[in-house]
């Protein structure tokens, strides 16, 4: 792997009022460029996502990966931009192999098939479960290791302290070298640009990796972990209920409120070792 | 409208393992329940987003709302659980008044229309904008009043502070009261809440009303606060580049960074006043 600390997401100086000890004053300051990146598969519009500009290939990658829609690089031919778009650059078109097979069924966000109410059972948690193999791996880390993760995360962002509006993702490898970090306005989209390049240069399965959010840990966060074989997710800020229940289940090690000097381990602490 | 503080969103006790100063222990600690819940309208699946159970009618009728799906109150007969459900809870069946007009093709998140590259322009921004009407409002708050709904909002949260995990929305009327509370995983739903409450009451339009946001203000939290006529959108972190452009065309006033003794103002500031 190479390494990459320089996320580089778009962002942009806007003109605002500011209020400080009574007075109000003009002043600019810069803010995180979000608009709508549409993934279109075979002609086919299957999201639309709200996410900061920049590495737009490897979040529609990601996005499939996560989503189980695909499971291997060899599967794209080529992900490029519509050139009939209004705006170029927001509709994004994924050329499949032919013969790959893509089951559109299996889109959790977008369960718009006309099922009739005798199905509920199904539609519920299984709807968003995509069911990937538990992750196996024989990774373990020191435990000052993961505690300077935080730090090695903050130093590597670009965007984050100007304009305290992007989530950060990043992936480690068994020693704690950063290997890469992507932000976003969304957390989703984050972990997804680090999970699709990492698929585009051909990186999977990541059973030696780490994956550090800056926020918190939800389920989607955990599956689309899973998704890579990931075996550690580390989350600066609390897990959800389900995204402990799925840690679980997957035998992935989930650590959430790692700071400087504490963290909480949710699910397969044998990972985190010298404690 | 009638006081409401306490959003009660429920939340879970697990096991952990705790490391403070060098070393690790037993605990015990409470996390923010997520599950995933199923919309139906008319026994069609509309969404299925990862909530925080609680408030599940207002959040299914809130999430109509925001979608620019159904604009008014009397246009829903009933929302119940659907009772064949695996987990009756998390399904939701909408029933519309017969005639009620409804639109799946708005739904901004489900663009599954077999639409052809041909109208990739159509994809983009407008398929996210649901170009509600701008508010008209003659409300006007002073600086001191919106300098004090931070610590309002905190003091009635009942779960954030045990557990790190939760997203709040409140409502404010114009004189700074606090009418409603809701916390949620997912923030979008915990402002769905909000405004489904206020819909389901027949408060709508909340021409005189204030919305902070625990977390940031993306695109989406104020084309929310549009779809209720909302005229003051604050959050106490950072807005993205479109949410500042949507509530400038939108004619509402949008403050970042609201702290106990600082904000800024991206848009439209004449409603802040005695500055």
């Amino acid at each position: 792997m190479n390494s990459e600390s320089n996320s580089d997401p778009e962002i942009c100086d806007i003109a605002l009022r500011r209020f400080r000890d009574g007075n109000v004053e003009s002043a600019h300051d810069s803010v995180a460029v979000e608009e709508p990146l549409e993934i279109r598969v075979r002609g086919e519009s299957v999201a639309v996502t709200m996410r900061t500009p920049g590495h737009d290939q490897e979040l529609a990658a990601g996005f499939l990966l996560s989503e189980g829609l695909i499971t291997r690089r060899e599967e794209i031919v080529e992900i490029a931009p519509c050139q009939t778009a209004e705006v170029v650059g927001n509709v994004l078109n994924v050329f499949l192999k032919p013969g790959a097979v893509f089951d559109l069924e299996k889109l959790s966000r977008h369960v718009f098939a006309s099922s009739s109410c005798g199905i509920c059972g199904k539609a519920s948690i299984e709807s968003v479960h995509q069911h990937f193999k538990p992750v196996e791996s024989e990774l373990h880390i020191p435990s000052i290791m993961l505690l300077g993760l935080p730090k090695k995360l903050r130093d590597a962002q670009s965007a984050f302290e100007r304009t305290g509006g992007l989530h950060a993702a990043a992936l480690f490898d068994s020693s704690g070298k950063l290997q890469l970090l992507r932000e976003d306005v969304g957390r989703h989209n984050a972990v997804d640009k680090v999970l699709g390049r990492a698929l585009l240069e051909g990186w999977l399965p990541l059973r030696e990796s780490i994956l550090l959010v800056s926020g918190r840990a939800s389920f989607e966060i955990v599956q689309k972990a899973l998704s890579a074989a990931i075996p550690i997710i580390a989350a600066v800020s609390a897990p959800s209920s389900l995204a402990v229940e799925l840690a679980e289940e997957s035998d992935q090690t989930l650590v959430g409120f790692l700071r400087e000097k504490t963290y909480n381990i949710y699910a397969h602490p044998q990972r985190i070792t010298n404690q």
